[in-house]
């Protein structure tokens, strides 16, 4: 990684401390300083490596405080290994940044030092330059040989779950952007704070090893997270809307139809969405819940394509926007 | 890796062709289109990962070609893997575009995957964003477990090497600049080559294992690069620039003081430094002749700390820039 003397100053002060205790413990043989990390896993392990770039104004509001930037640049990471069952072990920061502000940095480096040990990842090796505020991290965890969760492993007939509630961080970010009022309440706040303070569910992608069929966290939207699975594991799914878990925040927040919609279509959340056959539907429940992580039922595989949204009158529901498409300017 | 509908298109489209042939050979079980990659080594060996992000107008012109953007990306970390000794593996990219560009993606592709297929590496997983240009790169590739070459073992009285020629690279990015004549001889289309196509020294790194006691790429400098060895040695060296490999098209191109001043202080040229106890050099040039990579005996480590220049009276040379700041905007 190239190196500056400024760039050296920037990691030691600021991002050296993630690389945490004692990592050899962790595989993690050679990291910060060199050229490239060092890093050894026990034998029949699997690695899982993810990236994940978030560019001011279209992942996240350019006025975002940096704590939470950085909090959230390693948590939709981390969702990524969640995803795969993988546990997690280490991540590198890629970090272009304006200008050399002290203050934004520290503040940066906290809510990324914060979610680290959240996570439980170390920081392994950096890179940071000059240029439009864009950060990418790159994650590295691991399964036993052949256990990682796929989006192409759902048979028809599996249990489609997901976990936690929807739609909080859509309607948290709808609350930021001043579509409401900026009078928040109490509930106002835990949305925003879904939006701000995304985790990822690193724990519950863990326990679901060797019962889920597949996997993918919900960044995207329910409906086009769920889409990848249906395509990719050549099968397609129906999901009752009326089932879809909604917090009492977002209840409180919005009207009925909004809640729902933003449940079903806003991305952000970072819950997993999962298949399970059904004669383990019960053992991924209590697994689930013995890491204190809700999941609901909300749908069944079938071998039509496509995923279908039915109310609890059987009508097949349609929404406008099947794919969220984060912050600000639409994807590529 | 998050993904809307259109960026799957762009990473089919664009990228799948780079995941190469029979990835399962290579210890890759899951690559492009999951949440996250997933890969395995054999027992007894160690992972290498190194990030590094390219921002258009600060690590390149923004009128660079596309296909050399592309080739250029993934060199400058795979010459990060050389620099370790480790038999490269793998890469992920995280691409940041301003626009859905169809013919600059597949120029950019096109360098990439030729970049690819030079350094012997295969994607395994891409995240696409809208922003300002920005391409951020990690490499995975391994040793044998312990053979990794740091930049932290060299040891007073090791003989300092260079591999290749020095100055080109800077050289080539000053005439781009049009510092002189745009009129470009062949010998200063060559030193434009070695700017736009820099090659990662894998090859090199990987004989030089068991053999060299540090290296480092030239990304930054000579100086500043070498100094990064001594430093973290906790040693110091002593270079002769008279010794200090130029090309002929770089003496061709530049007043000879000029010429000396741009291989000592300028970087992007990702030839190795690397330092040799004085029993295992002739090994050291032996191997590299090997690979068909001339290199050259530039200086010693000593114990006063920090690298000092003489010239071929014995008298200390001094530099203004000790270590380079890449085209454009000063790093961090």
């Amino acid at each position: 990684m190239s190196s500056g003397v400024d760039e050296f100053d920037i990691i030691r002060t600021y991002f050296a401390p993630l690389e945490g205790p004692d990592p050899r413990s962790r595989g993690i043989v050679t990291a910060i300083g060199d050229d490239a990390a060092v890093l050894e896993l026990e034998p029949g392990r699997q690695l899982v490596v993810s990236v994940d770039t978030l560019v001011s104004g279209v992942h996240f509001p350019p006025d975002l405080d940096p704590t939470d930037i950085g909090w959230r640049s390693l948590a939709v990471n981390a969702s990524d290994l969640a995803a795969m069952g993988a546990d997690p072990h280490w991540f590198t920061l890629a970090l272009t940044l304006p200008e050399n502000d002290a203050a934004w940095l520290a503040a940066f480096a906290a809510g990324l030092a914060d979610s680290a040990r959240y996570h439980d990842l170390c920081l392994v090796g950096g890179d940071t330059t000059r240029g439009p505020l864009t950060i990418s991290i790159q994650v590295g965890g691991s399964v036993a040989s052949g256990e990682a969760l796929t989006r192409s492993g759902a048979r028809v007939g599996d249990l489609v779950f997901v976990s936690g509630t929807l739609g909080d961080a859509a309607g948290g970010l709808q609350l930021l952007q001043g579509a409401t009022s900026t009078d928040f309440t109490a509930e106002h706040e835990e949305l925003v704070a879904r939006f701000r303070r995304p985790r990822g569910r690193t724990e519950l992608g863990a326990v679901l090893r060797g019962i889920a069929t597949a996997a993918i966290d919900v960044s995207d939207g329910l409906l086009a997270d769920l889409g990848h699975i249906a395509r990719q594991s050549g099968v397609g799914a129906q999901i009752g809307v009326a089932g879809v878990p909604l917090s009492a925040a977002l209840r409180a927040s919005f009207p009925a139809d909004v809640a729902l919609e933003l449940a079903v279509c806003g991305g952000d959340d970072y819950e997993l969405c999962f298949t399970v056959p059904e004669a383990q539907a019960s053992a991924a429940v209590a697994r689930a819940a013995g890491v204190n992580c809700p999941v609901t039922c909300i749908g069944r595989i079938e071998s039509a394509p496509g995923v279908r949204c039915m109310d609890e009158a059987g009508r097949v529901v349609g929404y406008a926007r099947q794919g969220y498409r984060h912050f600000g300017e639409p994807g590529l």
